[in-house]
């Protein structure tokens, strides 16, 4: 597909601003529920690593620490970037192998195709994230940007899962804007992302199309709401504008609690439906 | 404490179109998304025995597959009252054991006291339960009643996770009605709850009251907001008030989608909020 329009306007942000905005949402949501401290899962990758660089500005780097979680096929240079950017911002990652209990469970099920394979590393990666913020007396930080979490480009109660996530309102887009901001290393703002669950894995080959077009399509169609006229007269064709809606509206229920079916006055997530911190 | 209250009065409900609402509900809800079949965690205990029921009824018995997923140190009786319940409602269960993956796990981390190994057990549950959903192509039915929703009693991406919950606006006094008129098995009914992740680990012991108690307590306290002058008048003393008003407020998280920091006009979970099947 063609686009004609300007992706710098539309996901134009005030570094400075976001970062502030950012850093502040750590420092205070983390505080106000007793907590001085996070985990966040580094997996070499660029919006884990500015996760993980918000909450250190946030916290101190006392108070983060990444968790490092390769599985026995993942790329080394996804563990050598999680450590380049754990040191350059001066935190002391650990790091957890997932790789027996992953295998202790497939050797049981082989039928397991890679799809299966990775959802189940990612939820193994989020119950040790849970298990760490447990030990370290941690609330876990999330790492999902707005594009994964629209187009539901990610498992649902594994690296969906989170306490408390700074990115989930910005455009990947938006994240490389912001991790060259800060200074993140380069390595890891460049390379193509892929979620590394399986060797060679890219995130845009999987999708099919680029990230700085769809987040302009994204930021259109959710943010500014706009027509299917306007969508083609920016260039967007139908095929394209069809299947980003539908992939945003399937995925809706990985961002929905549990469907409850109704019976009562007063149902959760119906007519009880307060914040996360209400009554703090 | 004392209480005076009718608990019969309160948590009464109608069987027939209870059962008759919650059928439908399962029917529904799972072909409106594209599927035949569901998979549910059997326990052994009567939350998951009525879930079963309910989608057997729903989608006869060829289309639900109950997965018994038992540690090495579960009660063994858990695992035969799990095996009645599939007996009793035509259903072939599949075992799996998750007992490998958790040690694996807690071999390398020995300093996991049982609260953090009971929380990675119920993650690990889930993890089977989104794969064996996977391979069965069927949604997971959830099993967690409105009292545990609302107390937070269970572990959030763990026992709390599922697609759609048959349970989740009815009360445990509720579930053991309903249990009883569809003719579960009395053993399951009857056993004190347990979520059995620890040896002699039972709800009432653990919680401090009983649930017969605090359904009557919750029921007035959230389904009829009734005041704390009412709430006393009924026999309710402010002590055990107090601390279940926290319980459901501290609990709130558990309820809710990962908090997101907000940026933009249209935030996930903000204005950018449909139900779970928007767009169906």
């Amino acid at each position: 597909m063609t686009q004609t329009v300007n992706a710098a306007d539309a996901l134009a942000i005030d570094t400075d601003l976001v970062e502030r905005i950012l850093v502040g949402f750590l420092r205070d949501e983390v505080r106000k529920v007793g907590f001085e401290r996070v985990v966040v899962g580094l997996s070499g990758g660029v919006d884990s690593a500015l996760t993980a660089a918000l909450a250190q500005r946030a916290l101190g780097a006392e108070n983060v620490t990444p968790i490092i979680m390769p599985y026995r096929t993942s790329s080394p240079e996804s563990e050598a970037d999680a450590r380049r950017v754990a040191d350059s911002l001066g935190l002391n990652p650990v790091v957890v192998d997932i790789s027996p209990q992953v295998d202790a469970y497939f050797e049981r099920h082989p039928d397991g195709d890679r799809g299966r394979r990775g959802n189940k590393m990612a939820r193994e990666r989020m119950a040790i994230l849970y298990d760490m913020s447990e030990a370290h007396k941690a609330l876990v930080a999330g790492t999902s940007n707005k594009t994964e979490l629209l187009l539901g480009y990610g498992t649902i109660y594994g690296d969906m899962a989170s306490a408390l996530n700074p990115l989930g309102d910005l455009y990947k887009t938006q994240v490389w804007t912001l991790a060259r901001h800060m200074g993140l290393p380069s390595e890891v703002i460049e390379k193509a992302p892929s979620a590394d669950l399986w060797e060679g894995q890219s995130d845009e080959q999987e999708l099919g199309f680029q990230y700085t077009v769809v987040d302009v399509l994204l930021y259109y169609l959710v943010d500014e709401r706009r027509t299917r006229a306007e969508l083609r007269s920016m260039g967007f064709d139908d095929a394209f504008i069809d299947d980003i809606g539908a992939r945003v509206r399937d995925s809706q229920y990985k961002r929905r609690p549990p469907l409850i079916a109704k019976l009562s006055v007063r149902t959760i997530d119906r007519e009880f439906r307060y914040p996360r911190d209400w009554g703090r």
